[in-house]
């Protein structure tokens, strides 16, 4: 039998993707002790299953890697069969290349600890580069929430929409969420320092008059690269300005901020439990899995 | 060549490692993104060397075991031959036994995920439980901080003093200790609720006027357990109460209510970084150490 397990950290996704699979679900006990240590414990027997462990790694992931490893590890032990580890958002992905000389790669350690933890396979959503995945020891899984996303985009009867990546990397997501809602899109430049991080975007001359735009990104953190675009797009003439993207980390202000910048709406998807989080990717994630089933 | 190498957050402890040793030391840069990710980078070749890692994991244990998987990996990827890892106050390895069916062995998968990070020789000081260490796939050394923390207690005077033991799992500290100031010790029985984690110590009958008494254990969490022996001994006519240990992580207001429970001084080593970190911990270790200079 394959099951669904989660704690009650991943509870709204775990959910969602049990039901999209029309198969069992089987949560897992959690609490913090007062030292700040993670219990977890197991409610129900999982020898000779097969196992979909859904786990959410933000915010907190350092603490929500440490539980999955502890999680993983003991299903194994415990007797499970194959496991499968979703993670909807997967963190340190973005730490695959070295910048500078002696830069640890935490996503290829990330990799490694999560095939020692006993994953056989990992599923993730919309990864920041699939190149990362390679250094991966197992059998890797990428869904894409584009077409969720474009089909979202759709119902917001927007005005001649016109899609812009922020940089080259988004540009395929751009191109594919355009090519959806039969549309043009454009791709801007973005220089990052390697040393200060300072992000620099340059400046394009648009003619967005009458036109709707949605900035298109895989994640966005702190919302600096999306303020830096839809500045330029409200100068172009832009009517509404969207920030969508599948992995809304809003870390600290960064709502504000961005609606100061002209964005008027933000949507994202529930890789990440946020106010923004309109779509689900459970049926994109269902969708990669039933092969298994 | 040998060095010592860390971070920042473990900077006292590394420093005084490498001064005991007499080697060189070198340090990890280290940053957190703004979304909580932790960035390090190593600022100095590290390529042919052993290198012993310094990695206090107490505050935000998973955080700093992860950086600290994240420095042994990369280390050994550039070229490091040996790696020893330092973990003064070992995370997780009280949980090495199950209380109730289908609980995460955390102590388990730590040792396997540092097994999987490289390291080769694992150093930690006075682990709750010695057994806890036999699940790790390498070889590991148990420094015993209890002759430095005598040392630090014979500087006190105390007046005719008495080592109590909160429960049975320190009473062979209390011994060692007890025979080193040359003088008695007792031990009392703790009870813990396996599900609710409620504390409870037997009432005993003691003597203790005239008496300055030193609670000893190997770790002080939320100090309910000092406060119930604490009780006992000064309504048995204690005088000084000297709470000490090898852990001192007090958490919360754990030193409000020993003190009020009638402790009078609190004494712990720097595996923990706090105001009760009296005792250094570097000697023990370094000794430990030596025989692969």
């Amino acid at each position: 039998m394959v099951v669904v397990l989660y704690s009650r950290e991943s509870e709204k996704l775990g959910t969602r993707l049990a039901e999209e699979l029309k198969i069992k679900r089987m949560t897992i006990e959690s609490k913090t002790f007062p030292d700040g240590e993670s219990y977890l414990r197991f409610t129900e027997q999982v020898t000779g299953q097969d196992l979909i462990v859904v786990q959410s790694c933000y915010p907190l992931q350092d603490k929500r890697l440490i539980e999955l490893f502890f999680t993983l590890d003991t299903a194994k032990e415990l007797g499970a069969k194959t496991i499968i580890a979703v993670i909807p958002y997967l963190p340190y992905s973005r730490q695959d290349k070295r910048f500078r000389v002696g830069e640890v790669l935490s996503n290829t350690t990330v990799g490694k600890l999560l095939k020692s933890a006993s994953a056989d396979l990992l599923v993730t959503v919309d990864v920041h580069q699939k190149e990362s995945l390679n250094s991966y020891a197992m059998h890797t899984i990428n869904v894409t929430a584009m077409p969720l996303i474009a089909d979202y985009l759709k119902k917001l009867k927007l005005s001649h929409p016109f899609i812009l990546a922020p940089d080259k990397g988004a540009a395929a997501n751009a191109r594919r969420v355009a090519s959806i809602l039969e549309t043009d899109y454009d791709c801007f430049e973005k220089r990052r320092d390697t040393v200060t991080g300072q992000i620099e975007t340059s400046e394009r001359c648009l003619d967005l008059v009458g036109r709707d735009v949605v900035i298109l990104d895989d994640v966005i953190s702190t919302g600096k690269t999306i303020v830096n675009v839809s500045r330029i797009a409200a100068k172009s003439g832009a009517g509404r300005i969207i920030a969508a993207c599948t992995h809304a980390l809003l870390v600290g202000d960064a709502e504000v901020k961005m609606k100061e910048g002209g964005v008027t709406d933000i949507v994202g998807t529930d890789t990440v439990d946020s106010f923004a989080s309109r779509i689900s990717v459970a049926p994109a994630i269902a969708e990669s899995l039933r092969q298994f089933l």
